[in-house]
């Protein structure tokens, strides 16, 4: 039982974390600690939380879980403001998407308390932000990956993975350096090739016209263009080592494209689309994956 | 009236103008010609076409409307072949999704006759593909594209319209070379987009972890990598020229971001994300234009 959460952050993300634990009877009192108000107010409204607090320090006093689920540029600060504050028996959690600057994060500003940070990224999202938003069925079936740090104890590890399994999370562990070379990869290139697209054709003076003509191949491709810009500017900056290294394979493949296609060099063309389709239509989504943005 | 129809490729697509028109009782006798002999016996048992021809002159003796609806690769062959036996009154028109590489196809193989050539692209499709998946409703609200030629008499754009209205579907006029352009930026560039990213993936050793850890952002963006090879290398190489300045363009924004990445440039990001972000939200899909594979 814990028995008193902190939400840093009460989003969609960290409000259906507390309304989750709620509803599982595994928590007591919920403080929640944001920058708005009016959406903190929502978050005592939907009643995932008890009461708000008027700092980080305040509210991680006395807290046994404390979790970080704001934006990752916004965690550094975070985490070296609370390091004072933290009750001995405290656990650290957070919800960022990416994990290596978190943990460098994390690192710098708990210092030694580092040991009892587990980080996080549940692999869950919705249409809607804000604690309006928030629900307790969010994390059912989802997968929430653990990269645990080399200085946790494996019972606080455990520990962390019981929250968000209480949640009704599957928990899959991960290193860290892993973690970011796979979202890059799958989640974080193709949110940046879908904003690169669509503002290359927005930003032409007969715009209008192709977007008139553009269906459903268009409309999927571009979907996660739509997502929140602050978000992946602060995504794709926090990983960035990982997301060039993908841009220049991306890049590397589209000039070969561009050169086989200027060459009429048809076999390269047939190659490459035979085993992308191949490999798509084999593919089966993973149901715990299926709402990753981010 | 249209009295017989010769329907040469008869998948998808042509199978269902046959039906559309014989469901909305404008036509008389529909011959079909193809490579499968089991297609063509689909299309028979599905009310299609009533007989199939040998060869396509056999198919067009005769015709008042001819169809071609087979891979823009194989209709310059067709073209040649068929000059000779149209009757004097027949109209041609096609379902290609380019329309200069048709347009030359066509002015070379049938000569004088082309003047009674009216390009058409139905901006309409579906995941399954032959005579068997044909629908008399598949252009029900679709759009079609008509590039008529300089040479074509008004009467006769206007009945190769009509024959496309018969199907359900709306008529819009582009010139050619817009067509191409506006369906380079918007369909053809992305497919290779998609079909680009999922065979770097796929062609990496570790390729099970990412396709394990990929969800519903990658699944949208790659949705068109499962779409046909032979069909997407005929028509990149169709539209080869377009094609390879809407790939310019796409590499030289992408190499923008990657550059801002690697330099830390958040400003440049975050303005080219909330372009985007805004454009994709406004934007709403027109309705006839969501089915558009290709």
């Amino acid at each position: 039982m814990i028995e008193r959460l902190a939400v840093l952050g009460v989003g969609l993300i960290g409000g259906s974390v507390a309304l989750a634990l709620k509803r599982a009877g595994r928590v007591g009192r919920v403080v929640g600690y944001g920058r708005g108000r009016a959406n903190l107010e929502a978050a005592l409204a939907v009643g995932a939380i008890d009461a708000i607090a008027d700092s980080p320090e305040a509210a991680v006093a006395g807290a046994d879980r404390v979790l970080l689920a704001m934006p990752v540029g916004a965690m550094a600060a975070t985490f070296a403001r609370i390091a004072p504050h933290l009750a001995a028996h405290a656990l650290v959690t957070d919800a960022g998407s990416t994990k290596q600057d978190v943990i460098a994060a994390a690192r710098a500003g708990l210092g030694p308390a580092s040991a009892r940070f587990v980080p996080a990224h549940p692999i869950a999202g919705a249409e809607r932000s804000g604690a309006a938003a928030a629900r307790a069925d969010l994390y059912g079936g989802r997968s929430v990956i653990l990269t645990p740090l080399a200085e946790n104890r494996p019972a606080d590890v455990e520990a962390v993975a019981d929250l968000w399994r209480a949640c009704g999370a599957q928990v899959v562990e991960m290193a860290a350096t892993e973690h970011d070379g796979v979202f890059a990869a799958v989640s974080h290139l193709p949110h940046l090739a879908a904003f690169a697209l669509v503002d290359e054709l927005a930003s032409r003076p007969q715009a209008q016209t192709y977007f008139r003509h553009a269906g459903s191949g268009f409309r999927d491709f571009t979907r996660i263009a739509a997502s929140s810009p602050e978000m992946w500017r602060d995504i794709a900056l926090a990983n960035r080592a990982a997301l060039v290294a993908e841009l220049d394979a991306y890049l590397s493949r589209l000039s070969a494209y561009r050169d086989a296609l200027a060459a009429g060099d048809a076999d390269t063309l047939m190659q490459s689309f035979t085993r992308a389709s191949q490999a798509r239509s084999r593919w089966q989504p993973n149901g715990s994956n299926l709402e990753n943005d981010p």
